[in-house]
């Protein structure tokens, strides 16, 4: 893991209680519909990083490293506001979803599937064929 | 902690990919709002209790418990709809907040503090003394 020795001063990365691993989850949620859209962690490194960018830069616990959403498929999150909740562990993000989409599988949610009855059903539809998302250039903008 | 033992063969348990702990994190969000109220965790016996009250019941990490939310300040979260994520490690709760009070602050969510400048700030009213809120008599019903 990364560490953050250019923003160790930062009295407001301080506040933060990261956990043993030095993360924070954060939850991502589109401000104009209000839908949650995905759930994630994030470094100082990455929580820095989303501030300085403007769009969420998570930290990818399985490839251990940066995470700029959006950096290969396009589906970058446009950070309007971020919050703390009131134990300082957790971060919820309002952003503008490109694309609509947030979920590898194509779906506008990562939260597609739903309980009911007694089983996990897929209720929302795929909007964009997950073979395709990857495959696009890199934004480059 | 607890082994969901009554549960244990509960496909639709089976499924959440519960961490190295035996909890999965869980997002609350007021159905008729949008708003994201707080976040906590469960364990197996947490979220089948969940399904089987209709109420969210919680795993309590520091006082290593179940914690049915609102026993004692009558804030219960009617759970109207549950959501797993497409890594199945992650739970949205859809629910309608009794008193419009999640936040043990007072407030109705616990993410009150929004990041502006340099700093968190509290942004949101507190809505009922906190020292009112855990001396009234425990909801029975």
């Amino acid at each position: 893991m990364t560490t953050a020795t250019s923003t160790a001063g930062n009295a407001w990365l301080k506040k933060v209680r990261w956990d043993e691993n030095g993360l924070v989850p954060v939850i991502a949620q589109e401000a104009a519909s209000g839908d949650v859209l995905m759930f994630a962690w994030m470094n100082r490194d990455a929580l820095a990083r989303t501030v300085e960018l403007g769009e969420a830069v998570y930290w990818s616990r399985s490839r251990k490293k940066l995470w700029h959403k959006g950096e290969e498929s396009g589906h970058i999150q446009k950070v309007l506001e971020i919050r703390l909740d009131c134990d300082e562990d957790v971060v919820l993000l309002k952003i503008e979803q490109a694309g609509s989409i947030a979920c590898h599988t194509g779906r506008h949610s990562c939260f597609f599937q739903k309980f009911e009855g007694d089983d996990w059903k897929s209720v929302d539809p795929v909007l964009q064929d997950p073979k395709t998302i990857y495959t696009k250039p890199k934004k480059t903008t």
